[in-house]
């Protein structure tokens, strides 16, 4: 065994960070023994270099993270900091200066993976990121190693536990949005600005990564359709329950039925009940893998949170230090498939819609009229009113989502339909 | 990219090997490209020469595995015969003549494991098995690779799918065992002799290689405890019903609390129905992993089957042939804790226990004296009788397997006690 230490630099010590550093001091004789060299940590950059952390030599605290990334005795880079710069600027000076990284940025990655995978290449390094997504399940080296020799067609997953457990409260108590993230927020699962995960930003940054993976070929936070659980209502949850479904947020990354393209999104969206992805309670993240060979298949555990999240760099980590002692590299981006990513209007899945109408005979003769005009098949619809008004809850066939937006907008235009008060689609059977 | 193929050798061509083979062809140009290198079916040795096997060239066909492992343009052997000879012999005799190996023998890996990767190491080739636990599962891959920053301390698992299928009949239709292996074996989820299933001979197999890989040691399948699922009846899952439990034949390997040994064990185990591993359905598979950082994982997925096995050696068969090409080596044995194998009756756990017993006063004061004696504290007891016959439902909190033994020892010479009609561990809590 070599004993001469390979030297390791922390960019950010926050939850992560400092999670990784105490790890990387208790477990030291067991990393060794694994990596086939004792690992250092070499130095550790920070914003904030007067806030105490235990454990940590103070010595090897910095505010300079480029000197550290430049000092060019730094094997591996361990970037925790998130965003999108300063990391992705020092990531590549890493890789310039004789580094691999390991990197926990799934922002970074959704929007520049390409060129840190090119540049990273250029330079003979290595980049992993398993604690991108999902944090500490193991998915990414599964997705794309385990599953080498399959072919993905379909990843649907919970990605962002914050949301997870506010629908999970939601699902279980009959509290409103509102109420759930107030509960969220108190004990700790939400941020003080929960946009990030109620809009759906970091579940679509995940999406991006995991459809790339999948099917071989380039996805970007752009590609991505999104859309936030803000709307969601105490009545979408009774919806669901009357058809044996729940309500999820999840990301959805599919090839098309011809194999030529692919579709990337993310949306609440009822799924039955009888659904591995159904149980998923609380923060917990999960997601269910459908290929060609292996059938389907489901990833399990805590989605975030400083210790799962540092369980998943340390794996990497010390991948990425026997690849550096072995001279080889591990496995780069695949994209070899180069398959276009095609707009939500192409995705075909089916639709749980709620309308209030009037309640005069001849309404459901004239909506169901509008949903054969545009080639929307009705599985079944639901009828009921008083007083003047009714509810109407058409559940479809499987239809473009192009198909149900003209549906919908012709609906809006009829006189009998006074609103359409819920879309959601219906996805996992 | 490289044009010369790599030459591949598969050993066995029965339901796991012909999909293999299906594989390569059906998905060549894929495998091409993520390999780097285009991947060549050299040979394919069977018993049974003269067996139609549609898709595959008669020429490559023999029956002289020797010699075509020996040929020594092989580049990675494919091991799909199952079993210990001519198994064993043939991967060692690959190794010799520049090989790599890629198999799917659990068996073998129990019994031999040390001694096949001693003789990798030797030869300088990889020796990968994710097919070997949990057919189309990844968790060999995960659990050394994904996990090698992390402490394991437990690993649990439905590793059969025969068995899950068998009790979860029992489960949901209240059937006997012989009629649910009666269903079992019409559907084709059980074998004509179904004994390496039902008396847990393969899932034993399975926790010997979890338990190595999991704690960084040595564990031969004679270090498992094993009890098959042959004596559960329908009146023990009456019994877990009213504990909110359900019956799942499960592997455990678990690090002591100390941390100086380790234990393997294979047997019928109550789980509370809340628990991710009560709701693993029909023939399904699913391994929960505990660990000090990532916390609770779960991976889920189809345990056998020849796609799903075909997926997991396909997997490796890439990851093999990237090795190979980069001049490197995979991990291999990693056993450098050397942790000791406890016998059974140090695991410490919960019990329920069915007594029939006299239905006269002091009996159940003698009863708990006997536990109270041996150690063993009492959690509830649930006492039922008429016509003067009674039972006795008694359940522990935790205690050793010997100490359990000794009281229920002791107990059968109570003149009051006239039969312990069940004892059952009770798991997941």
């Amino acid at each position: 065994m070599r004993t001469r230490p390979l030297k390791v630099a922390l960019l950010g010590c926050g939850v992560v960070g400092s999670e990784v550093a105490r790890i990387m001091t208790t477990h030291a004789d067991d990393l060794t023994a694994r990596i086939g060299a004792p690992v250092e940590l070499a130095g550790v950059a920070v914003r904030r270099p007067s806030k105490v952390r235990a454990g940590i030599d103070p010595a090897l605290v910095t505010t300079d993270a480029t000197a550290l990334v430049k000092r060019g005795d730094i094997d591996v880079v361990v970037e925790v900091i998130g965003g999108i710069e300063p990391a992705r600027t020092l990531i590549t000076t890493a890789f310039e200066h004789g580094a691999s990284v390991v990197s926990a940025n799934k922002a970074l990655l959704a929007q520049d993976g390409a060129a840190l995978h090119a540049a990273a290449e250029e330079h003979g390094r290595d980049l992993y990121y398993e604690a991108a997504v999902a944090g500490a399940i193991p998915l990414i080296r599964p997705l794309r190693e385990s599953l080498a020799g399959d072919k993905i067609n379909r990843v649907m997953g919970i990605v962002n536990g914050t949301t997870n457990f506010i629908l999970d409260k939601m699902d279980s108590t009959g509290a409103g949005y509102q109420e759930a993230l107030d509960e969220a927020t108190a004990l700790g699962y939400a941020e003080a600005d929960p946009t990030a995960d109620v809009e759906a930003f970091d579940a679509a940054a995940k999406a991006a990564i995991l459809a790339g993976i999948a099917f071989h070929t380039r996805v970007r936070l752009d590609d991505v359709y999104r859309e936030g659980m803000t709307e969601v209502t105490a009545a979408d949850f009774a919806s669901a329950k009357g058809m044996g479904c729940t309500i999820k947020l999840l990301a959805l990354c599919e090839r098309a039925a011809d194999g030529g393209s692919v579709t990337a999104r993310v949306h609440p969206a009822m799924i039955p009940l009888t659904h591995p992805l159904a149980s998923v309670r609380g923060a917990y993240n999960a997601v269910f893998v459908e290929s060609d060979a292996a059938g389907q298949l489901m990833f399990y555990g805590p989605g975030a949170g400083g210790s799962p999240t540092a369980s998943a760099v340390l794996g990497d980590l010390v991948a990425v230090c026997r690849n550096k002692l072995g001279g080889a590299t591990g496995p780069g981006e695949s994209a070899y498939t180069q398959l276009p990513v095609s707009p939500m209007g192409d995705v075909v899945t089916r639709y749980h819609i709620s309308l209030d109408v009037a309640d005069k005979p001849g309404v459901l003769a004239q909506v169901a009229t509008v949903f054969a005009e545009h080639g929307v098949s009705i599985d079944t619809v639901r009828q009921s009113g008083k007083d003047g008004e009714a509810s109407l809850v058409v559940v479809t066939h499987r239809a473009s989502d192009a198909s149900l937006a003209g549906t919908v907008e012709a609906l809006r235009g009829l006189d009998t339909v006074r609103g359409v008060s819920s879309i959601m689609r219906v996805e996992g059977e």
